[in-house]
């Protein structure tokens, strides 16, 4: 299982994915999730993936080598990419030639085709935009309405995020936001753990802020975790007592 | 969709059920899924359900009609079962008769058998019990160590009763985030809404203590949601601000 959130405020971007991978409950990995690519003044980009790993690893892979792009005759890759839709496009037939290599074989495996993408950043002082990518390369863009996307097990993290996730917020408060959905995700799922990788992209800043990986035990991380719950549990308490039936 | 949870601690037993069914987001409609079987002395029974909805009141029709039982020859109702554990059961033969009965011909149409429920309660002064019950009859048991279960979009109610119910609560404040869990759930899916019906049994009291419906606008329930959300923006803003990056 998976759990990757992406928010876009006007401030920039923030990108939060988990590590655990699992072939069943007996078979428990730590792999990243969130890639990052990265060249100072001209693009940052990070890509989170779920779904099957040898899919979404391949997809990596394919950007890193390069696709021909058929019409030019010219390898593509995300360097080349001259926007961010570009760019997207290029993850979405990265994902289609992937699944041209092995879809037939999966399908006879009874394997599903299951991969699905966030992917974020700024191209050459374009704006600032960020995907979902489905496994048929086709995408959804966040837009300021619902400036949240999230990929994998995102039930349990949505209510925190829909609560309080807003365009205009402070983006490290909106770091903060995917951090607590993130502690409620890996409280109710297994699948979900640490360690956590973090990526910051500030609006025209042409470099990321932070790229970090919140190691299990983590002062901060913990502390969040353990004054969101006493807050919960205030909460709770301080909400009256329903005043119907018979109570003693 | 539906989002059902039983909650059971040691003063009794709280039921809580939407009333939303939908084919479609096109065709939404309001169904009681909250069903009490109540003989004041000898039993309090409440039976939820989730899932095809067809199936779901099949089986209600044919515990109100009774079963034969092929040991006695007698018609079983949920008035002559003598235990919990056989109200239960009786249950679970209600499904697979109903099961028995269009099976075949759901699966001709495509359509999965799909349903659950949620039965708890009292019988003959026995030991007060709630199960979950499969759609082929089988259930399990609530037991102390984790004293919930749920039925239908369970995922975004899930965090907030992890954190906050316990075995030793008293039996208003386990309705109390009973009620959260349903907000957080509507609040997430559409396919889960108003009127809420809820359940109150008392241990041993040998009579339900409330059965209640919760009309939109309803002000205790109205100012609860208002509180929760009031409470989870203030723990968001109390918590500090990730140290890491370089923040402005």
């Amino acid at each position: 299982m998976t759990y990757c959130c992406g928010i876009l405020v006007r401030d920039g971007l923030v990108m939060i994915a988990d590590t655990r991978t699992n072939a069943g409950l007996d078979n428990v990995s730590t792999f990243r999730k969130l890639h990052v690519f990265e060249e100072p003044g001209r693009h940052v980009l990070a890509l989170s993936t779920a779904g099957n790993l040898s899919i979404s690893q391949a997809v990596i892979s394919t950007l890193q080598e390069g696709l021909d792009n058929p019409e030019t005759g010219q390898k593509e890759t995300l360097s080349t990419c001259s926007s961010m839709f570009r760019a997207t496009q290029l993850v979405g037939r990265a994902v289609r030639h992937v699944y041209e290599l092995y879809g037939d074989a999966l399908k006879d495996a009874d394997v599903r085709f299951d991969v699905s993408f966030l992917f974020g950043g700024q191209v050459n002082g374009g704006r600032m935009r960020l995907f979902m990518i489905y496994s048929a390369g086709n995408f959804i863009e966040c837009t300021s309405d619902t400036p949240f996307l999230q990929i994998g097990e995102h039930k349990y993290g949505k209510p925190v995020l829909d609560r309080s996730i807003g365009f205009d917020m402070d983006l490290y408060d909106a770091l903060k936001s995917g951090l607590i959905s993130m502690d409620s995700t890996m409280r109710s799922n297994l699948g979900v753990g640490m360690p956590i990788d973090i990526l910051v992209a500030r609006r025209d800043a042409g470099h990321s802020e932070l790229n970090y990986r919140i190691e299990p035990g983590e002062p901060y991380f913990h502390d969040l975790r353990e004054r969101w719950s006493a807050a919960l549990r205030a909460a709770h308490t301080a909400i009256p007592r329903p005043p119907y039936g018979r109570q003693r």
